[in-house]
């Protein structure tokens, strides 16, 4: 069965977390919304399928991802499907939940690093809230990036160092080198003075950017360029 | 098994979204920091369990959940754990996770009204703040509470329009209650406007306030008041 991915076409966003996970298990996959018109795909299918009143169980905004008849919104919430599907969640209840813990803490971050450039409304443009935007930016850069990256490196720790689960790759480390790749796009002087202080945050973006098909994503034409239009937006007035 | 619950004890905050879990399903569990410090509980026993070194998985922030050997953070991923437990979840993997995206999607209006007197940074008070929280809250109400109750208020109807999932109350059914409350304490002017545009959303809201047990824990000691430490504070001049 092919997976069909739903999510803005021109943004790595949230969408990317799903993306990296089905790409490094090598699934099956269409993204939806990148594709053709002529072959019932691009933006209007996926707008269709969430503005449709008769669909049951629409999602609040993209990425949702079909699998037959299960649809299935909130990014977190697709790794939590997917993980034991792609082979990339351990096997008891216990250890898949304390993933999809470490995942919500991804999620966390993602919208704190989101509201650095739209800290008063996402129905107003960074131009139009961006003393506003300095202001958070500031606090994000000085507090918020230092304690969360420290706790992934303490949970690092406490595992051995090298996954943050179990003793093999799971969609939270796949997650958390797109959060640092967020970083490092959006603040790259303070993140990378943070990730000295993490040393096991780091080696994990570096083992995770090394995998095969990891590796074979990034230099492909799948992988969307950061831009001032996603979550991590590299304005240099706010890196510190 | 007695169920641990750790949390700040002088707010409903997000912990409040298992507690109301626990207590319609009544559930035995201890609200441990609310204890004494003389019974091994207390706010020194979270404490301690959050900056212990030698714990394998720590939470990033409470509220989290001990479960016998099983410890879970993140609110969400608690009641993701709990639903079946408690008889809240449906039996079947897709509509597990239905409920658990609807969760998450509170979980987002959650953070958004938090940052609505924060919108700059936790680390400063609201009175550091103000101006950048009128601009936020006035868009929270504006654009932000319609859109959310209405994408509730279409799921409840999509179903039947008494339960968000299934035929039986879940834990959604219990935190859209509580989200509710919260903005109708935060903002009574703009929700009960917002409310009367969605009456599936007011009247679940009024038939989980009536189940037997939250009413119960509603008149209760246990339930503590909205107060201006908690996620959803009442300053008169950001409501509209």
């Amino acid at each position: 069965m092919t997976y069909e991915l739903y999510y803005w076409p021109t943004i790595q966003g949230r969408g990317e977390f799903v993306r990296l996970a089905l790409e490094d298990a090598g699934a099956d996959y269409v993204d939806i919304a990148r594709g053709r018109e002529q072959d019932g795909q691009g933006l209007g299918a996926m707008t269709a399928l969430l503005e449709d009143p008769a669909i049951a169980r629409p999602s609040y905004a993209p990425p949702f991802l079909r699998d037959g008849d299960v649809t299935i919104g909130q990014s977190a919430a697709i790794l939590l499907y997917l993980g034991p599907r792609l082979g990339l969640a351990p096997t008891h209840e216990a250890d898949r939940i304390w993933t999809h813990q470490i995942q919500l803490t991804v999620a966390d971050v993602v919208a704190e690093a989101h509201d650095t450039h739209h800290p008063i409304a996402v129905s107003l443009t960074y131009e139009e809230q961006k003393p506003e935007a300095a202001r958070r930016a500031r606090d994000f850069q000085a507090n918020r990036i230092p304690e969360y990256l420290a706790w992934f490196d303490h949970v690092l720790s406490r595992n051995g160092g090298r996954h943050l689960v179990g003793d093999a790759v799971t969609y939270a480390d796949l997650s958390l080198f797109q959060l640092v790749e967020g970083l490092l796009h959006a603040f790259p002087g303070s993140t990378r003075r943070v990730l000295a202080d993490n040393p096991k945050v780091a080696a994990l973006h570096d083992a995770v950017r090394r995998r095969p098909r990891i590796a074979a994503y990034l230099a492909s034409p799948r992988r969307i360029p950061f831009n001032e239009q996603g979550i991590f937006r590299r304005y240099p007035e706010l890196d510190l």
